[in-house]
């Protein structure tokens, strides 16, 4: 498979992921919308479906939709992003580029579904939290720890499902997803994702949002590096333990 | 297939969806029930199960229960709207006066299973809320907007199903509409469907429902037009990115 | 099969139903419970898992679970209940009789887990509400429509199962009494079912509950007869529509 | 397979079930986070998802991560744990020994994802919660009642669960544990698992857990007993209704 069809299938499945996930905090953090207030379950409910549609359009390529994971199949040392797709610098980047940018596209487009309740909502902080994720209280260590053990839990668990029969191909992710919201993302909001939480940043950034404040760049890079080192220990572990159970057979 | 069995298949199929759909905003809207207040959440699965249960009634004509779906297949150029049938005047036509009759019968029935708290609900616009949509902020070009993008959302991932190996059968579009609800539905409350939409407004203003409303038919064209566009973008889409993916691959 | 197989099976498999099934309804509705006041959308989970696991625990006497699946299929006319399991006259009381022992003995199960909380709960109606279903507003007539529409729509939807290829097995069932739960249970809280609405009063009639107030028996009679009312109705729509559909082709 | 195998194989998967487990009590139950007053149904879902994403991890050995399923399957007399390991003492005890050292184990990761917010909550009932259960209303015979007929239910269902074909895989554990929370973990938390209970018990008693009370030991022998007697009870009458049915079909 060529690096355009990857770049376009990543592009348009991380752009259905970020309109639909977030979309629901749209609907929840807004005013006026019908899910106003529609509580945290309803959110990681929205997170895990957006990933369901995402994988099924990018289905192609994969399906990474996430550097982590990206990263993670790198240390992994499968040799494949995808069927065809053999891991090398071009590949990994054009997967990285089409993560960010898909990102992105996909916040905008959440903004375009939302306008008259961003108009509407007088809460910068409500406006921020649609594009990208915020700690519930602020510390360097440990919302990076949150963040690290989260995404460990995304790819780790992705990564065993190869070894597992079942038919329920999208909706093991999805659910997985939705655990990893509801379990882990009380501290820190559950990026998980360095382009889910980086590109709709960008977007934030740019579009001329009426009322809104700052992007929060000082704590924008938490949310890049944590899910990075977590994905990255995912594929190393997951990597290393089949290694140590060859050794223990013996 | 006879046009006489899609027909009777989309009839039956249509009806069941807006039974259970315009059932649960009942159940939510109005006086006494026992899921009174139950939240946007609840809403949002009685509608994608609403869609499951009506996938499986209407299994044999390929299920569109939605005339953006008709037409979103029209125009990406599959050439079946189900195995055995053709994509031609007439059984677009079928498609299109099925759903709608369909949806029309279904709210009928959701009404009489409500009877009592119809009769008992004073406020005359939670009684139109149950068979169709009204946006949260009034707006025709942002509320055509939503509902065009969340129809083409619909669409445009119906239309990746196939490419991707799976056993959820009718959970997947099911999963996907509670998605599209919690993700899209906050401003115009989802019609992504004419059928579903003008349907029940038609059964809201012929049926002798106690202390009801006007049938807000100003807006009624809108969860018409932009679900139609929605539906007829992501057919376009849909078909050509493997196209521009076939040109990126040389 | 022996018919001796068929109760034994339907015996657990509609006590595991009744079990979990009113066992959601304690959690939510009496006193001190840590799922006190869980909302409308958990009963529903509840009772649709509830059918979940009784289907696995029945699976070799087809899961009836429910006279009036049991009636739907007699009327449908397909000849057998289960894999050998012939149709006739020893067969359909075998059925009937296995559900209700079973559905009285799992309520009385429910009653042994809640036992705290049956004593800590000072509203004889909730303690009732645990076992059986009663109106949001009583009418005999508008009661049986509902309690029919809802029962119609199960029977003639697990009627659609075996012409939709999909893995979902007891999900399938499962996420229909989800959907009728939260969109058709709101006036009635859905029988949908006469042995689970018996069985479990006849427990309540008999089990030393403390405070307990009247059974209500004047109601009794109609989440009986409505089901196998709508379960009749949905066996005979079944079998006449693909007769009709079969004509309409010629 | 060799005991080593199993043994890492049940130590990641329990210690992935009490990560996300104990995860999901503590967003809800600890203050500032975002998932704070979640609710009971998204409590249930996320150990729901917790047993689902372990089952994921632990697939090689069986995925037990529960001595009352190990204690089930070895009075069941199928003579397997899972493919390749025989049921004897050596077997059973590395079992035992990985399940409790594997809840121990995602109990401390639950702690440090949740760090900050352990010390800003107050109460100290609150951060037991989220390691341990303990009994809404206190009474040795009814709460060991409640657990055994939970751990009953788990156990006889996953049993039955070879018996039915369905491509559901992992999800059908998912599910029961989430209707089992929802309809019988009313009363005591549903513990059914002696170790998800007693390992997170003694991760409570190390930890350095600021402002942390009584780790309730005079409670911890419930949780540890009714299981064990739970999940033996369904071993033994699920290896003996067959029996009886095959008798009965004589």
């Amino acid at each position: 498979m060529s690096l355009g069809i990857v770049f376009l299938s990543e592009v348009f499945g991380t752009a259905m992921l970020t309109l639909l996930g977030c979309g629901v905090v749209a609907n929840v953090a807004l005013k006026g919308t019908k899910g106003n207030s529609g509580g945290f379950l309803m959110v990681t409910w929205g997170w895990g479906i957006a990933v369901f549609a995402g994988v099924y359009v990018a289905a192609m390529s994969g399906a990474h939709l996430n550097p982590a994971v990206t990263l993670g199949l790198l240390v992994n040392g499968k040799g494949e992003y995808a069927p065809g797709v053999p891991v090398d610098a071009a590949s990994t980047l054009t997967y990285f580029g089409a993560e960010l940018l898909g990102a992105f596209l996909g916040a905008v487009v959440a903004w375009l579904a939302h306008k008259q309740h961003f108009d509407a909502e007088p809460e910068p902080a409500s406006k921020l939290a649609v594009f990208s994720t915020g700690p519930a209280i602020r510390s360097t260590p440990w919302n990076l720890v949150t963040e690290i053990i989260g995404t460990f839990v995304l790819v780790f668990v992705i990564l065993t499902f190869g070894g597992t029969p079942s038919g329920l191909g999208p909706l093991a992710v999805a659910l997985l997803v939705v655990g990893i919201g509801v379990s882990l993302g009380g501290p820190t909001g559950y990026a998980i994702n360095p382009a889910r939480d980086l590109g709709p940043r960008i977007a934030h950034a740019l579009l001329p949002i009426k009322g809104k404040g700052s992007s929060d760049w000082s704590y924008s890079w938490i949310p890049v590096v944590g899910p990075l080192v977590g994905g990255t220990l995912a594929g190393i572990v997951a990597a290393v333990v089949p290694i140590m159970a060859t050794a223990a057979a013996k």
